[in-house]
């Protein structure tokens, strides 16, 4: 189930950037889960992990690598990705496996390990297969192209329980040329991201400083992957990736960051989007708009508050106007001193809470209409400062319980 | 859906401690949903109450009558309950309900108005049905008696979408007297109390100064309502009474206290997983022991956020020994610096965790037996101090999913 139609968009070619997939039965047959995706000399690469404290042994490799190319100026190169088996709770053995793929890969590619980060998801605990991975890899390599073909089939290859490949794809200008930013993601369930979700990857053409460009990302993951919730489970394997290809224009006045992150706010913002709009089980897509906060924090508080109640996620999934559950959850979000008689709560153009009760002039009628939408957004108005924070969530249906009580068999 | 046989226990008669109740038709006919709890001259009371900040107009009022009633040493002598309806979210016409339901019994009764406590459960945001409840009244304080039915009734009359009754009864010598704790609970759902939980009342004969009361009130909540979670939502009605009627032995000396808050532990415990064992669409009983922690708050969070987790909950469901998922729970947990190689996760007696992944020797015929058990325990150790916390949850089920989003209907 998924809310909404989402065709995988068009991307555009970048400069000497290309993708690489392989169907290496690692855990199913006939399906993508090697995916390689190659990144000119002259790229400058960010990244954001998990804090996930059992972090998988890819997460920890790819620290490392990325802190080690930091160091030599010899850049990253190749992001390797599997799906189907997350490395992660294998200690000692699955660090080593992590070691060897990039390995392979650099050997293929002529370039230092350090310049492979990997990435790994799909079940936890359970031995990485090298065998199929390590034959995956040259296949993938060997297959690497920059259309926009090549960008969906490694949208496709990184894939678990999402039904369906997640791309976005802006252009914008900077200056008198044109930059592009394309981006894949994947993530259906265990998501509620810290740093960034399960697995993003976006590339740029611009030309933008390391230093720069790690800004850039901290900033609208915080406002995209850090603000979407499925079920509140934090993955092992999270990250989020971006790389400035560096051959198209340069990013570096003030003016050119502002709109050149204006542009990857909207990649990132609609790539987190597409992780709720298939988020497992989900046939809602919410929107929880949280104002009049003293705090960011605190407006992120309420929100994630009402987004991660089962039972306000069970109504969504009935088309239920029960809005006493919102205001029950509401209610107990860590807020100090907190004075209901001033919060408002609207269901898209329904005001259901005034003077800590019941709307007056609310009917039943009214809620129920909007609760009947696949895509629902809820205000809430603390009525104590001026901060704001958007959260998007999916809702509680039979198919979340399913998939996931299913998920191993 | 329910964890376990469990009939509800022959309740010894409390001097002076009479219940009634009646079928009110506040929400369905043929029902008990009114009962009044009656307590002798002598009591003392204590209670704790939701924390929740949209808290409802009965918590507001039974607050305050408590007060009123320290201060003018003429105790509470009468707990009103009506299910069926929270006056939740009802604003100050909830409040004046709750008032005039409070002025009916005590005019009936012969009382100040302070001297009855008004407590409501079920649906948050609809207007009391006040002509039922006025009928009800009377009814309930007519057939008010003290013997073990009359507590049952007492314990049907509070439910809501529980499947059973839930009472606990200790009796324990205090010196050469002996001292009896009655209680009944409900709650199923909207279970993740923050004071107390939905509802409880618990009275003893014993002769108890108001301030000890209090303190082993709260006491014994923190280690029974407050350890217990279904849904990670808190009401905006929980509140738990605890009366001594003063009638039988007095406990003041240390020993005496000692041995008294023992007794009281058990029934509060008793009372706390009878409902998480008939938690809504509950197939498991869960207990979560989590030691070798800094601070027992520190156990607690570790505890809690793997309860709360809807992965580790359905692959409870399932019966499936997916212990990745255990892990990845911790590891999201909001402990500082927290180093996962020394962690040990053990489920029943299986080792699933050590050294930052799969135990030595684990297999999963060895978790899925421990699995396929109704009643369940996964013991975390963290391997950073000396301090402990135990945590009991139910799993996430199709029955859940299906009450919940069918609550209203």
């Amino acid at each position: 189930m998924a809310v909404g139609e989402r065709p995988f968009p068009t991307m555009p070619s970048l400069e000497g950037v290309r993708l690489g997939t392989a169907m290496a039965g690692i855990k199913k047959p006939y399906r993508r889960d090697v995916v390689v995706i190659e990144l000119p000399e002259t790229s400058t690469v960010a990244g954001v992990f998990t804090r996930n404290a059992f972090c998988a042994a890819p997460v920890t490799v790819a620290k490392a690598h990325l802190k080690r190319t930091a160091e030599t100026g010899d850049g990253p190169r190749y992001w390797l990705i599997n799906t189907g088996n997350a490395n992660a709770g294998t200690g000692e053995a699955g660090y080593q496996d992590a070691l060897q793929s990039c390995a392979t890969l650099a050997r293929q590619a002529g370039v230092n390990d350090a310049a492979v980060l990997p990435f790994s998801t799909g079940v936890i605990g359970e031995p990485l297969p090298m065998a199929q991975l390590l034959d995956g890899i040259p296949e993938a390599f060997a297959n690497r192209a920059g259309d926009s073909q090549a960008w969906q089939h490694a949208a496709e290859g990184i894939l678990t329980t999402d039904t369906r490949p997640k791309g976005a794809s802006v252009r914008v200008a900077i200056g008198e040329r044109e930059v592009v930013i394309n981006g894949i993601a994947k993530g259906s369930g265990m998501i509620r991201p810290d740093m960034a979700t399960m697995l993003a990857f976006v590339v740029t053409d611009a030309v933008i400083e390391p230093s720069l460009l790690e800004r850039l990302l901290r900033e609208t993951v915080d406002r995209s992957f850090n603000c979407i919730t499925v079920d509140s489970d934090t993955s092992t394997n999270d990250a989020c990736m971006l790389a400035a290809a560096g051959t198209g224009a340069r990013v570096e006045s003030e003016a050119q960051i502002d709109i050149f992150r204006n542009a990857l706010q909207r990649v990132m913002t609609e790539l987190a989007q597409s992780i709720i709009r298939d988020g497992e089980g989900a046939t809602k897509f919410v929107t929880l708009q949280v104002d009049q906060a003293q705090s960011r924090q605190e407006a992120l508080d309420v929100a994630f508050t009402v987004a991660h109640s089962p039972l306000v996620k069970t109504a969504l999934y009935a088309s239920d106007a029960n809005w006493g559950r919102i205001l029950a959850a509401v209610g107990r979000a860590p807020v100090d001193a907190f004075d209901v008689s001033r919060v408002t709560i609207e269901l898209g153009d329904v005001r259901l809470v005034e003077g800590g009760g019941r709307a007056k002039g609310y009917t039943e009628a009214a809620g129920s209409k909007v609760m009947a939408e696949d895509e629902i957004t809820i205000r809430i108005s603390l009525g104590r400062g001026d901060e704001a924070a958007t959260v998007w969530t999916s809702d509680l249906s039979h198919d979340y319980v399913s998939i996931n009580a299913d998920y191993r068999s």
